[in-house]
């Protein structure tokens, strides 16, 4: 064998050229763990804001033990905690769809908990917590695992643990591990789980009747777990809306180059339109179609393919046949009409499941168009087959729909050609579609997330060692060298009665059409439209004077001073 | 407005943070060309190389006058250019799809040609040559546009020049801008269309008699456009495998990371599989199909199916439900027996095309299937309705089919899905498809093209300068300095029969079974079918430790002694 295939052998699991490199990248430390070299742990005091959520008084009822310690105070740093308590054993576990800077988490936790402490790794996600498959983490490990993407170091699952067998399980491994704290990565449902699990472990676990800690770090690409100044960005949003945003940039900058097609973009993001938003704001494309702003006004999928079509016919008017349009994941969710329609076909699918699933594929349709209001019932006729045959396929285990199979970006494609034609019959339309999503959750985490989550650990680790319960940790002042601060779950949790049974639920932040991020693409998007203005933002960097940059949207709403992110000094 | 909308207003228009701070990075060039800050031409001699293609006769009697001057001579650099030709006008067009680092090629010329010459550029490829819409670039030009993605500096298109209005058009072009040069950046078409071009055009344009040189530039992301040592890479191809290679690392991640899907991924190139084979190299997945070998084996659908199921079973027997596949874009056609079947219906739609769609839509596949063989209208009936539907659309202006239009990562997952059923019933099998096609043409050139297109741009100029006509530019010795050298056109051109007429073209490269890239791969394939042996190369840095990498098959068919690439000393 060659020198050269010797090389190439050597890249092999994990060790690419790049991946040895960024494993040697520094990481900053907030000022408060002391040296970035060997952060210390520091201790917590209660601050004088006290969160509160829709119903205090429901919550308290369920959460009893966790809003008497905490009193939904937040939390920050006070100083170094020179008395933290030595061998604690904590687990950590990645719940839900993984998102860059995981790993980073383990890191930070491991490095704060030192050789005082041990930390496992739970595989797998919330169902290996179950099934007791935890294992010790090793400083090798995190040696190896340090700023590399995904969370294949511990798997990760969607399990939700609610029943009372589930609880007795996870009992069941915190004894058998003789476990003191546990640290849920995870984001909104798994921190609201984070929080039930807190109170549920508070006391009386072990022999000796003391509780298993349990905190939360907060995790989605999506970003719509924030908490105003507390937590203005989950980790995992910066690199995801950085990678999509190369790749509508080189899109974009390929519909200027070919001279010839639209490309509609589809980007993940369910709930919220902060990932639309922020690659929007990153690559100034002619369209961007934003979920909240189309509920607000209520408009209808007319006047959403109209306002589509007008663009495109203006741009071909002005010698541009071509284009870039973003769409969420989420979009046709929050069209009203069609949100009455998926509404009532939930409904309708439920309540009728055998008959339906009795009638031939060709006749489903029509079944289901029988049993809905005249209203749905047309609109579903009215949509192309390939729409109707995913609005009525298997619903999740929830019931729901699975939005992300919708080709949404297909039915705009086939709606706006037609519009088009109506508009201007001479307008060329050739159009091609594209679905950003699971490119973006595991790659290498930027410097920011890379930074955020292995603070965020140190934040986590601290909160254990200082003898916290119920919290999410997370990092303020990103601009400004970065405070670990603590945030009491209980506060955030709110109470929703669906199907007739109380939920908690820790609320989703959606885009605000007020908030100075969509105000400022509301101001720039009819000049987008109009002329080229679009930018590449390129491939994240990781070393040179383009590495350190926050999301815009973060910087935006934060009223930052400068583009630039800062933890550390 | 805040200072941070101002900032933000800032990168509108190709002003990202990273656009502006890539403009700035420095080109090495190499040594032939003196110093880097301000590079001169060189002249050329004819080296004892001499090319011959398939029919050195035939090529000699259509290409007369640019074999008898160049004697198909392979030229190498002969020092400066002391008495280089000034006032020499010069157009410069883009053709065929966009690849990272065109605009470095135009930067290389515009910087060769210096202030004593005049470049135009060509708006919206060939077809602007016919049309005559030209406009000189400027200094200020090319330190806009030096080293950003695509081509939309000037635009391209499709266009082949071949009908005598056409030459006409061209002709009136050159007498019109009194130009005395035109230099093609382009594929295998467009350096052929390039090789017609300076024959047609070796003498007798302008009112003095004299002719306008032409001089082709190889780009491709494709990579089929390679000869031998000669030009071991055409350009673009590493930024897009890298671009693509960075996707597919992600989603690996989030294959180990989620632990339940198998994703399939089609590559663009059509043609050959340098991409899919590069990406591999690059990711190590369980699976990669390459289009060439399927032909070499005669492998069949069924065969490579089986093949696929049966790495899906085995992992899911050592627990990884979940991997990735690649396949290139192409791969249906190099199936023998699709290959027939869509060369049938080729001449079936061709021959009866007006019947053919007289029949409505539902008929169509019953009515090609009644004038096909008996084998093919088996094989037609046996595949899904979204494949035949594509199998029968619309044809492109050559009478092919569009490839790239057929779902073949969803045809080999609906294939595999049912195998694996017959295999082992009780092996999960979740599927995700992916087409990595358009977000790798356009992104920023990776310095590895971002050098060699600015170093082939000055190649270009140099023997433009030094009075050369129907020659290819290229830098060889990418791994020791580079050196320019010149490839005669006329010596690459072969002469097929097809339909009855003599074509010429540029022979595509295809992985050959022997090169050093296909060995290695098939001597690891099997350990990364059976573990997780994966890496992700990241994405492509411009600074730090792991910007200089050369293509891993370039780097192991040159038999270069690193994986790094040196231009420049």
């Amino acid at each position: 064998m060659s020198t050269l295939t010797d090389q190439l052998r050597q890249t092999e699991a994990h060790r690419s050229i790049f991946e040895c490199a960024v494993r040697r990248l520094p990481l900053p430390t907030c000022a408060a763990f002391g040296s970035a070299d060997k952060p210390q742990p520091v201790s917590f005091v209660a601050t004088s804001r006290v969160l509160a959520s829709n119903d205090p008084e429901g919550v308290r009822a369920q959460f009893p033990q966790s809003v008497a310690a905490s009193g939904n105070a937040v939390l920050a740093a006070a100083g170094s905690n020179l008395r933290q308590a030595q061998g604690k054993r904590v687990a950590v576990l990645f719940s839900g769809g993984p998102a860059a800077g995981g790993h980073n988490v383990v890191c930070g936790l491991k490095r704060v908990l030192g050789n005082g402490n041990t930390l496992f790794g739970v595989r797998a996600g919330p169902k290996g917590l179950l099934k007791g498959t935890l294992f010790e983490i090793t400083d090798a490990n995190v040696d190896f695992i340090l700023n590399t993407g995904g969370f294949d170091f511990l798997g990760s699952d969607r399990t939700k643990i609610k029943s009372a067998e589930q609880f007795a399980q996870v009992r069941e491994t915190c004894v058998r591990y003789q476990l003191d704290a546990i640290v849920v990565v995870g984001g909104d449902d798994s921190n609201t789980n984070a929080a039930v699990l807190a109170e549920t472990l508070f006391a009386g676990v072990k022999a000796d009747g003391s509780g298993v800690q349990v905190i939360g770090v907060p995790k989605t690409i999506d970003g719509d777990l924030q908490v105003g100044d507390l937590l203005s960005i989950s980790f995992g949003f910066d690199t995801a809306t950085r990678i999509y945003s190369e790749m509508v940039g080189n899109i974009l900058q390929d519909t200027s180059s070919s001279l010839k097609y639209w490309h509609f973009v589809k980007l993940m993001g369910r709930s919220a339109s902060h990932v639309a938003l922020e690659v929007a704001l990153q690559t100034k494309p002619a369209i961007a179609l934003i979920s909240e702003e189309i509920a607000a006004k209520q408009e209808s999928l007319a006047s959403i393919v109209d306002r589509v079509a007008r663009v495109i016919v203006d741009r071909s008017h002005r010698g541009m046949n071509y284009g870039v349009l973003l769409a969420p994941e989420g979009l046709i969710e929050f069209i009203p009409e069609m949100n009455s329609l998926i509404a009532e076909l939930n409904d309708v699918l439920a309540h009728h499941a055998e008959e339906f699933a009795a009638q031939p594929e060709d006749a489903r349709a029509g079944f289901v168009g029988g049993k809905l209001s005249a209203g749905n019932a047309a609109l579903l006729a009215s949509l192309p087959a390939y729409i109707v045959r995913m609005l009525l396929a298997e619903r999740d285990s929830h019931g729901n729909l699975q939005v992300s199979l919708i080709p949404t970006e297909q039915l705009l494609i086939d709606m706006a050609r037609k519009r088009v034609g109506e508009l201007d019959p001479n307008v060329p339309f050739a159009a091609h579609n594209h679905f950003l999503g699971y490119e973006g959750r595991c790659g290498a985490p930027t410097l920011f997330d890379a930074a955020y989550t292995y603070n965020l650990g140190l934040t986590a680790g601290s909160l254990i060692l200082d003898g916290r319960t119920g919290y999410m940790a997370t990092v303020t002042g990103l601009g400004s060298g970065g405070k670990p601060q603590a945030i009491p779950l209980a506060g955030l949790i709110n109470i929703e009665r669906r199907h007739g049974k109380d939920e908690f639920v820790i609320e989703k932040a959606l885009v605000r059409m007020d908030s100075p991020a969509m105000q400022y693409f509301i101001a720039r998007r009819d000049d987008w439209a109009r002329e080229d203005l679009f930018s590449s933002p390129g491939p994240r960097q990781f070393w040179g004077p383009t590495a350190n940059q926050l999301p815009l949207t973060v910087a935006l709403n934060s009223g930052a001073a400068s583009l630039m992110f800062r933890i550390g000094d």
